[in-house]
Parts: C-alpha cells; sequence; structure tokens
C-alpha cells in the first residue's frame, strides 16, 4: 500500500546550506527530514528532524544513517555509494540512483559520458599523472581538472603554457581546452521517478576571479530564445541520458560561435538555483522534493528578472562570522537575504546568499553592485 | 555593545502554524528560535532550535522559558502577561509589548479603545452576565462575544432575536451590533522599536459560513483606491496608538454603505497574510521577524494576485491525517500547499492552506473552488 508522502522517513545526506533550503521547503509539505554530516554544528544541525555526525564517506555511517530511513536523497555529491547501492538493494528508494552519483563524482567519467552520448562539451584528453600531462603541451592553453574530490573551485586548474604544466596533478585528472566563451550559463531540470521532466529557465553566471565559483547570477540569461531553447533540450537530454530521478544542474559555455558546451553538471540543488526560492513559481528546493517524491513537477516560471550574489567571507578574516552592513542591506525593496547559519568565516567561505528581484533588468544590476558594497562579511 | 541578530536566543510562545512559518522564515536571517507550547507534538517541536512542553498561561512556565531569552515574541495571544511583564522588567525585550496583549486578549478592552481612541467600530454594550445581555433586547440583532477565551470562531455567536437571548454568554462578554457588510477586508501593518510604519496590501476575507473562520482570501481587495488607502490609515492609526511593536493584522468590515469598522486585531501573524509567502516581495512572518529585531521593515507590494484557501479537516473525521488528492493538486501550476504538520484531523481544524497565484483573477477564482474539491483531509 502506498503511504503518504508525510509518512515517508527521508533521509538526507549532508546537512549544509542545500540541505537547509530544502528543509525549509520540506516544512510546506509536512516531510520528516532526517540528516547526517560531519560537522555538528552543520547549518541543518538545530533544524532537521534528527541529526547525527557522520562520514558520509564511510560505508558504515552511511548504511547505519539510511537503513532507518525509507527514501534518500544527497544534497552534496562526496558521498559513499556502494553503501547507497546496498541500501537500494535492500529495498530503500534513493534518488538520484548511487550510480549517477558515482559517475558525476568522477569528472573523467563524467566526460567520457558526454562523449559516448554526443553531449557536446569542450575536447579533452584523460591523463594519469604530471609526467602524462606534459605529453599533451600541444593541448594548452587547458584546463586541468582533478577525476575526484574537487569542489567549489578546488582540484581546477589553467595551464596556460608549458611553464605552468609543474603545476599539473600527479593524479588521475583530465585536460580540458581552455574555452574562450562569452557567457556561462546553467539550466536546472528535474525528472520524476514517472519520467516528467521539466527545465527551469535559463540563467547566466558570473564567476568570482580569485575564487572560483558563482559570484553573480542573473536571471533570465541574456540570450535569444533560440539558445535558451537549445540548452534546455541539452538539460533534457543529459538527465533523460542518465536515466536520473531528481533534479540535475547542468552548467554551460557558451562560445564565442554561439555553441553551447556542457561544462559540468551536479545531481543536486545547485547554486545556481537559488534565486528560485523568489524569483520563480515553484523553487529548485521544492522541485526536488516533487522530483524524488513522484509527485507531478511544479511549474518553474520566473515571476520577475532576478540576481543572486553568493555572501562570501571577505579574504582577510577567520573565525567567529559578523555580519556588517545588514540594516543598511535589508532597507533595500526587493533584497531578500539568505544567511546559511555557518559559526566560522573564512575567506570565500559561501555564508549565504541575496536574491533581487526587480522588474528593470538595470536597476537590478545596479543593485548587485551596491549589495556587494554594503554586506561584508568578517570575523 | 550591540550583538548581532544571529547572536540572539529569540523565544516564541506557541509552536503552532504560524510559529512553524516563522521559523522557515528564521532561517533565512539565521535566527536561533526557541519555542513553547503546551502539545508535545506541536507543529514546530521537531523543527525550533528547541522546544520545551509547557503551559503558555501558566505563570512559572513562561518565567522559566522567557529566562533563557534575549527576546520573546508570541505566535499566539493565550499566554501569561503577567509573566511576560516581569521578563520585561528584567530587561528582557518583549515584543509585542505584554499590556498590548493583554487588552487584545479581553475584546471588551478591545472595543473601549477603540471607543477611547475614535477607531470606527461597530456600537457595543459591555454585558456581565445573561441577564445583563437580556436587558438589551432592543440592540439586537447583534454579535454576542465572550470578554476572553475565544479563539477561531469559539466564544462567538449571532443572537438574531428575543428567542436567542436564552444562548447569551453568562460571564462578561460584549454585545455588538450585528453589521450589514459587503465585504470582509484585513490590513496587516507592522511598526518597528525605531517607529518605522508599514502597511501590507488590503486583502479581502471569505468565512466559511459553518466553521466561523476564514475560508479562502482574495488579494488585492476587489475595492476603490480610496477604501483601501482608508482602511491602511486606519490600521496605522491602530497600530500608532496602541505604540505596539511587531505585526497587527487589522480585521475590518466594509458596510452597505462604503464605512469602514474595525472588528477585530491580533497582535501577530495572522491567517489573512499567509499568502505573503509567496505573493507580495516581503513575507508577513519576516516583517514580524523585522519588526521586532528593529531592521527596517521590508517592502510590501503585491507581485501577483493571490487567492489562499484553508486546507480544513473533513467535518466528518477525527484522527490521523490523510491528504486525498495530493498529486492531483501538486499538478496545478501556481498552486502552493503549506501543511502544518498535525497529526490529528478533526472537523474543520486548519491542517494547512493553499495559496494560489494567477495573473488573471478569474482563473484565480476558478482555481479556488477546484482546489477545495481536490484536497480532502480525512482521518
Amino acid at each position: 500500500m502506498k503511504r503518504d508522502i508525510t509518512d515517508l522517513r527521508i533521509g538526507v545526506l549532508g546537512g549544509g546550506q542545500l540541505g537547509r533550503m530544502m528543509l525549509q521547503s520540506a516544512t510546506d509539505f509536512n516531510l520528516e527530514i532526517h540528516m547526517i554530516d560531519p560537522d555538528p554544528s552543520a547549518p541543518c544541525a538545530k533544524i532537521a528532524h534528527s541529526f547525527v555526525q557522520g562520514d558520509l564517506q564511510d560505508y558504515d555511517a552511511v548504511m547505519a544513517f539510511g537503513k532507518q530511513m525509507d527514501l534518500i536523497t544527497i544534497e552534496i555529491e562526496a558521498v559513499n555509494t556502494d553503501a547507497l547501492k546496498a541500501l537500494q538493494a535492500q529495498g530503500k528508494k534513493v534518488f538520484p540512483q548511487p550510480e549517477i552519483i558515482e559517475l558525476i563524482q568522477d569528472k573523467r567519467k563524467q566526460k567520457t559520458f558526454y562523449k559516448a552520448n554526443r553531449i557536446p562539451t569542450a575536447d579533452f584528453i584523460l591523463t594519469e599523472n604530471k609526467a602524462d600531462v606534459a605529453q599533451h603541451r600541444d593541448f594548452l592553453p587547458a584546463v586541468n581538472k582533478l577525476g575526484k574530490g574537487g569542489y567549489d573551485g578546488r582540484g581546477v586548474q589553467v595551464l596556460r603554457s608549458e611553464k605552468d604544466l609543474d603545476k599539473a596533478f600527479e593524479v588521475p585528472s583530465l585536460l580540458e581546452k581552455l574555452i574562450d566563451f562569452k557567457k556561462e550559463l546553467s539550466v536546472i531540470v528535474a525528472r520524476s521517478a514517472s519520467g516528467e521532466v521539466k527545465c527551469f529557465p535559463l540563467v547566466e553566471l558570473v564567476f568570482h576571479p580569485q575564487a572560483n565559483l558563482v559570484e553573480f547570477l542573473f536571471a533570465p540569461a541574456e540570450v535569444s530564445a533560440a539558445i535558451e531553447a537549445e540548452a534546455q533540450q541539452l538539460a533534457e537530454d543529459v538527465i533523460t541520458k542518465l536515466d536520473m530521478v531528481g533534479l540535475l544542474a547542468v552548467e554551460m559555455f557558451l562560445t564565442q560561435d554561439d555553441q553551447l558546451l556542457v561544462n559540468e553538471i551536479a545531481p543536486r540543488t545547485h547554486n545556481s538555483g537559488h534565486h528560485t526560492i523568489e524569483a520563480n513559481i515553484t523553487s529548485q528546493f521544492e522541485q526536488h522534493l516533487r522530483a524524488i517524491l513522484d509527485l507531478p513537477l511544479g511549474a518553474t516560471d520566473l515571476i520577475k528578472p532576478a540576481a543572486m550574489v553568493n555572501v562570501l567571507g571577505e579574504n582577510d578574516y577567520t573565525g567567529a562570522a559578523r555580519y556588517e552592513g545588514l540594516h543598511e542591506l535589508m532597507a533595500l525593496p526587493g533584497v531578500h537575504l539568505h544567511l546559511y547559519g555557518k559559526k566560522i568565516t573564512k575567506p570565500f567561505r559561501k555564508m549565504g546568499h541575496i536574491t533581487i528581484t526587480d522588474e528593470n533588468t538595470i536597476t537590478l544590476k545596479e543593485k548587485v553592485l551596491q549589495v556587494k558594497e554594503i554586506l561584508k562579511v568578517k570575523a
């Protein structure tokens, strides 16, 4: 007998900011969410139905947590997929499926999947070590990416010329052609267990030059309708070919000659979808829950143009976080603050984000700059 | 030294649905919210930073809870105000102020306040007992309201003619002229400690004929701009004359001859503001937090026309709640479900609400009827 969604014990691997916003959304559907995270003071620790400290990469920890659940999902992909497979074999629902998490954990497998499935992506070479990279000097300038373990800008470096070869990774990695792109774009797409697929509108990302993570985002992306349609089709192709259930963020480059190339994918809610909380009819967090619960997917229309700004720890501060400029920030109309509940700030640590909605896209961009000037996270 | 808002221990008296939506909003600002409620399985029990079971009317329980807090607020007005006054005297911030909660707890004091402050309201007589009411048969048809203890339709009855006099309350009550109104309207107004005052747009309420509680709500109200402005001015007058800090819901009648009369007020977030979560730039829950934290008040503009429908327990069912029609409901675009996490349904119990947003107000009203047909709470 199918039980009510409100009766399920839902387990989430990871208790960071993505989990936190998922919790806020899950409350609307009266879902019972349990969480596990290695950090005892993780953003979700105090507000999940239950919280256990545990290593997400540890087989036993994930098994012990998962066997008490009916449905298991993730908010970070660095998790023990063997345990998830074992749980799935025991009859637990696990979305996204462990095999897909595993594929995405390894950027080499990810790229190989694109190639095998004719998903357009930057040319690449798989490399085993530094010496291997050195043999491909003709391929430079290129991006050298760790196969496994990279996160939030770590494990990714540009090798511009021969003199950078010495920096190359000593472990299995890939060497990817450096793309001369006009824009970085992202589509978030959801697919439910019943096979319903729905995309969010295309957004445009601006990366932080030093920290290699998203600094601003604009929605809608300033591209033609044809490019948006093509990007959405590409995202739908990827999730369908993966046969994945859940939410998938598909980051793309738009090249100087208007080609779309898939850069990276993440099988979960994503930084490029935070604005959907205020700016779209359904948020990415609700959509993720709808997809894994096999509910009908929600409408994804953008209600108002929006910008999202990550609130990063200031470069020179490490310690107990202090928020300068909160009052001034909150006096700006249409500015929505989300703080992630992290006690400690570090240089470029994601401490929160701000979503700005405004009918006028020029005002919107002005407000982005203003907001960045006002709010500072120091210690 | 003024501490960061994220350092405060905020205590909320009551852990029901209003507290639950306040928690969802408080997470955005990284606020630490502690709650007390008599029901150990209250909607907030599992998701507040801490939760204690306790009688909100009990002096010692409120004192024990409150003395651990920096700032105390409410999500229900039936609380021990003597304890709140004592906590205030100890230097705790208490918003809304205990004196105002006390005034509003007693509908007789409320009405006397309107009269003293020239706030337009229906004519009334204070009555001490049934015999007292019987002396005012010329005043019928009238509404007989308990001075204290009424809630969600309880403690309010219509005395249409002499033959109803036998039903009259035996305790201190009031007899209020039955108003022949065109519409019931509500304005939610906020006032911060610094004295900033801001109204939400006027909304229109449709009451359930049997249960005497809000069944639907439409925003914006279909009235002239002049009436809206007058209603907002009235709400601002009330909160300013009360010298209150926090959020105040001001329910009004619009009479057949277009007079506005204040009916009842509630010094907290209110059922008539639930739609603001999706439909307005700032939600009533965030606005309440801004007001009591003395942050600048948020913009209140309506983004899209909206309707709110209370999800009430079906009349014939008491027991563990089951939600019929969830899948079908969620397939409707622009329909936002909020379930309150109550395990047990009872006839007309508020189990959740649904907000519908739609540019087209005709479609909006059609969807209200559709939604009511689809979702049923049974046991």
